[in-house]
């Protein structure tokens, strides 16, 4: 049996109920190493498989090896499992193998409304995720899909927005944005949500400072209505007040 | 001080141990009457105050009368407060009135994918949110929503996709999709997630029942390479395998 359980944004207090009780029934816990870390206080004896970036198929490859076994396998995911994360790829390579494990999702907070609820409200209208990361998707799908969200003004939520070898990806999506929305428009940065340094800075489309943004950020722009009030970044949901 | 708490999809495993946390701390816990219904058994002998559908706005502005004496409060909201939930009123209405309470968001699985992990792993490339309720949002807007999504060829998750008085909505917003996605695009409904009764269909844009969709439903529209397998829907993220 193959849990992948998604852990929430870092600090143990986000995980659910049913994550801990997903990882305490497991014997085998898998995962990138920087995530394994994050929840080491409440892994205590467990046998441990963890491996660096860029290894997702060769963990969860060995994770379904192990659980081929007989044994009860954690894959941890950071955040939602299902978002980005480890959900797609257990199940894929199942599929591909044709194998019939049992698999439970179990799902997490993640990283965009984590990152909200430190910002104040950005996400109270409808909105979308779009990874910067060119490593699985063509560059010209993603700037399709900045510009389509960017005309129908949904808030936007960046995941990967920017790390060394995708300096400039973030820049570019901001340009694009510019076309269709205000330069004015609010957007929120957060470092590291709910992890040590933890960091958040609300600026707009035109202020932005990059370098400030890393591997580590979620990056949200606001829509027409998004305004920021003292250190908040609050989105109207539409109500008459 | 308000707490302003996503308490999940319902099922109380699906809480985060920071919003049983802050549930515990609070002396006064406000919420609507179903929400309130679903966590009653970490409420013991809490002050309850509780109300009907679209008495949001009554709602919030009792609950910071309350913290104004001094209490802690607890302002409940399913799934993540921040996402079509409490937070953005409880935030609005005190920056109106320029109050200086202490406000803690405190974030939630949200229906989206909670739903999702139910279905497999259909959020795994970019997606959207958008709600299909026109109470506090133009039609015009939402359409325009739905077809630049499709376009776009994001995954769409439906809130709030049909109910009496909006029994057509989700059948209209399949029209647009189905000038831009395949009509036997995967279509995955999940009705009561983490609830009593909880159910999941998975169909396409085509074949969907819409008598089948109520207000308890999450609706999620695939993209161009989201597949069925067996009773699984799957997003692939578009690693090689």
């Amino acid at each position: 049996m193959i849990n992948v359980v998604g852990i929430g944004p870092g600090d143990l207090k986000m995980m659910t109920f049913q994550a801990k009780e997903a990882i305490d029934n497991s014997q085998v816990i898998v995962g990138y190493k920087t995530y394994i870390n994050l929840i080491k206080p409440i892994l205590s004896d467990k046998e441990i498989v963890s491996n660096g970036m860029k290894q997702e198929i060769e963990r969860c490859k060995e994770a379904i090896e192990i659980a081929k076994t007989g044994k009860i396998v954690a894959v941890i995911s950071s955040g939602d499992a299902g978002v980005y994360g480890m959900a797609g790829l257990i199940l894929e390579l199942l599929e591909v193998e044709k194998l019939d494990l049992k698999v439970n999702i179990i799902p997490g907070v993640t990283a965009s409304t984590a990152a909200a609820a430190l910002l104040g409200s950005p996400l109270m209208h409808d909105y979308c995720h779009i990874s910067l990361s060119d490593l699985l998707t063509p560059m010209d799908l993603i700037e399709k899909r900045v510009e389509l969200a960017s005309q129908g003004d949904f808030v936007i939520c960046f995941y990967n927005p920017r790390s060394k070898g995708r300096e400039h990806h973030l820049e570019r999506a901001f340009e694009l944005i510019k076309k269709y929305k205000s330069a004015d428009t609010v957007v929120g940065i957060v470092k590291n949500a709910a992890r040590e340094d933890e960091e958040k800075i609300i600026t707009t489309l035109e202020a932005i400072d990059y370098t400030l943004v890393d591997m580590t950020s979620i990056v949200i722009v606001g829509n027409n209505s998004t305004y920021k009030a003292d250190d908040l970044m609050i989105t109207p949901r539409g109500y008459k007040i």
